[in-house]
């Protein structure tokens, strides 16, 4: 069975298709979400589904070690990477985001089975999930590609740091409550000095994140895109900016004291900055690949989350 | 001189460069601003010194009409779309919006010479035109390719108006302080039933203008995509999305009541909408084409009209 | 019954109360929602119930027109007005807004009741109108004064019209794709001159409706506050203001052309605004009084209608 | 001179007016920005004029430090606070700010004189401030009542911490890229849980400072009114709430890690919040008063700042 391709489903609108879906699905990991052990009833079920299926599984190793009567063969995320032709990750929106970021250096496709809420990027429940597992093994799943910033710190013209967002890259005040200063450049060109509490640097799949908390457009997954969010800035006509999703950014960091500022990657990583560091943010050269049902609906999705059509 | 072919002025960040400028300005046309007799002493130095470049000018016609003693020929709209190489528009951007929309069937560049104060597409200021032009004609210049909307209007299954815009198109109540309900569809994906005064639905060139206005980002116009703004939405989750600009959008007007919504076109185009009507809208299959000079940069008009830096 | 005054309840929070609620309930005016038949059953029961408290009962002309069968005395508004201790409003909060104004000059508590939506006037449900209705006549309730707007329009120095809104008072273009423009002076000061779709005036009690899409603040309804909030302004900086309840606004309409701008009060009432109109807008001197149930609670109601607290 | 009593100078319109100035200015003191040297050349014109005028001058402590030369009698804030009847501060609205701040306990008028850039708080110029004093000391002036916020943190069930602000108490995510949850009690009424980067208490005065970057309208200064204004709220829906001034606010910090909330008044004083930590925010009992000209004109300087109509 899974050895079959995946089959055209049609024009599924924005999502990007695949004219034949060429991916085989033989090893297969599984992420739980980081520390839950609760996930364990749910990763019983699937990993009895997949041997069924005859098909390997492999379970990510922090999983693993919360979970003790897994019976499953365990593989760091590394070896997950090199092996598995599909990752199935339990969990919601931010266990997929920290699973997408682990695996960006490998050639490996998604798939997010939520628990109990709707996710924008796990969109499987797991009621559901036998009956779109099985249609997916058959070849029947659509995939969308996204991607993902790259972001690097330059410190005195050396490089010190680098990481990965699938949400977003945020710039913003530390330890301190004034306002900090950044500079920003988008391929070479200056933008403009902005004082704010920050600024987020998001991809299309972050516009429905924090993006939109501070005041930004929705964007389209399937737009080539990069949004630039200000902050709380002290200029009230400083707006959200979308610019074409293969732009250099460039932000120099203007503090007067040390260590006020940081750098956030998805919410999770985070790293000082000091005055005259220069953060560059661009696009990632390896997409990611997310598998979704067949009939899956982005603008659905948008509805059930933005709970829109509900009248006040 | 005029036969000379532009050269190439190195990378300009966000602007489309040709690898060789391959405009040959040898008939150029010449429209001011619709009804402003104070065009006239500007207008009699540009077609002085075009005369003195031993170029053809045409006058456009409705210009022509209120400057009497201007001693130049005369041709209508359609004229000047088949025999001029380089149009120049005299006015600010509501004056080249109107001209860029006129000319759009024709495949002819058109450049902005503005009266006093800055504009986002005519930015040639009056003091610097004799400079700018000197270098546009030796062919040192760039040009930026921009997208129109092309937009119909289906009563009844019949399609019974077409209309093209450079800014945006706007579908919104009239004649009512209620507001009205509309349907959207996106590549005939259902997006959303939205109760608001209206939906702006606008090009990159349009994002500071109205777009702007009602809470939309400032979308940099190298970017192929149209954002939805909806005007004063009833649920606030109804934000601005942005998506491919070649997207087909699809408006399903909603109303109870006859003739209480509009469709309007970069502010000037008004058409009627009944109950039931289906406004289209998409991509218009040919670009326009701007003349800038070589050193433009959209973040320094974009910092100067926002009054970006300048502190409270 | 119906002869005991209310009493005490306690410390209501934002609630005006009186020491002692000092309406005495004898005669009731019913008004349903407009033009609406179906609102008859819940009339019918409810009428029951007041001749069963042996209360006398006056039906509002306009109501009985569209329901046949009620075999209750009719009455018109104005003798509703002379002649009721308290007149019940059966329908949503804009069925309640406009007994609200057409009541304006009597001194007359209004109560309403909802038909399946919770308002944020009308917050008695169906199923639990008995059980308040009860509490209600048994003095168990709570007092909430709210002030209206009255609105003149000068021409040429002469006032040609007069309106109430309860809610909030626009002044927006009309049959015009074109910004208005408008000059604001409060308590005689000059404020600005602002370009904009128009300009909402609102009271508290308007806060959470057309001015909320506008992105006006909430407003607590104790609050002794009127809010401006500019349509869509041209200027990024053109934000809400809030103003003291008794100040007195004058707006200046100073649009080139005849008949681009209306006034509308509560989203009804409409009046044509020609070029150098004045709108004058201030308190009007009575305030309505609600009748609520002793449990009436302000933010309960807000995180019901504006869903605070669900999680995206 | 100085023992003359101010005049009224008519009604000025939204300024709070005594029918008599009843000021008497015999002991003047003054605070320069701090840390700021080049505020001696306006410190010793000003004191010159002082002398001149037969005044008692004082000079604080910590602007003496860094004014070697001055030969004035210096004081500390306490001192100033005891013994003078003005107190005029040398520099812009952050140092006003501070100085209404040190100086709440006492009730003691104070007056700004701005350095270059107009001030919201401190109006007068240095250019034309002899011309103003002049006017003042001659009792033309008028006094503008406005009020401060005092906190106290309560940490199982004792009081930790005691401040006062005169722009605003914010509390906020500290050290931490997630967001925080809050729970908001208005007067002891529950108004909701909020999850966001923070809320911005503000007043009126404060309304056009930090509050406006949240998204928070302008409150004329005249009102008694407080807003509460969420930073990046995670549900859309959580709109900045005006409520009235006397209000009682309780928010309780519902973080679950130690330290990743603290609290923030007027962006200077900064005490960590831990879970569980109730912040307790009201009207400070005493007022302070503000001398401005007798020509001072709220909305000029609103215009001014904002740069209301000033043309894109």
């Amino acid at each position: 069975m899974a050895e079959q391709h995946g089959n055209v489903v049609g024009n599924m609108g924005d999502q990007k298709m695949n004219s034949e879906n060429n991916y085989k699905f033989e090893t297969i990991g599984l992420i739980g979400r980081y520390g839950d052990s609760t996930v364990g009833t749910l990763l019983n079920d699937l990993s009895a589904y997949l041997r069924n299926r005859k098909l390997n599984v492999l379970l990510d190793e922090s999983t693993a070690s919360i979970l003790p009567d897994h019976k499953l063969k365990v593989a760091d995320r590394h070896t997950l990477g090199e092996q598995c032709d599909l990752v199935i990750v339990l969990g919601g929106d931010g266990t997929l985001l920290n699973a997408v970021r682990s695996l960006s250096d490998y050639d490996i496709p998604v798939l997010g089975i939520n628990r109990g809420r709707l996710g924008f990027l796990a969109d499987i429940q797991p009621d559901e999930m036998e009956k779109y597992l099985d249609e997916i093994f058959e070849g029947k799943y659509i995939t969308k590609e996204r991607f993902l910033l790259h972001t690097t710190i330059e410190r005195e013209g050396e490089q010190i740091s680098e990481s990965n967002a699938f949400n977003d890259v945020v710039v913003h005040k530390w330890d301190v409550a004034r306002m900090i200063e950044v500079k920003i450049f988008i391929d070479n060109q200056y933008v403009n000095t902005m004082r704010s509490d920050g600024l987020i640097v998001s991809t299309p799949t972050g516009s429905t994140a924090y993006a939109l908390s501070g005041g930004g457009p929705i964007i389209n997954p399937s737009l080539n895109a990069i949004v630039l969010v200000p902050i709380c800035p002290h200029t009230m006509s400083n707006r959200p900016i979308v610019i074409d999703g293969d732009s250099k950014i460039r932000i120099k960091v203007k503090n007067a004291s040390q260590s006020q500022a940081q750098i956030t990657c998805d919410g999770q990583i985070n790293l000082g900055l000091v005055s005259g560091d220069y953060v560059l943010i661009g696009k990632k050269d390896k997409p990611v690949t997310l598998i979704h049902p067949a009939n899956h609906d982005y603008y659905e999705i948008l509805r059930a989350k933005l709970r829109w059509g509900e009248r006040l």
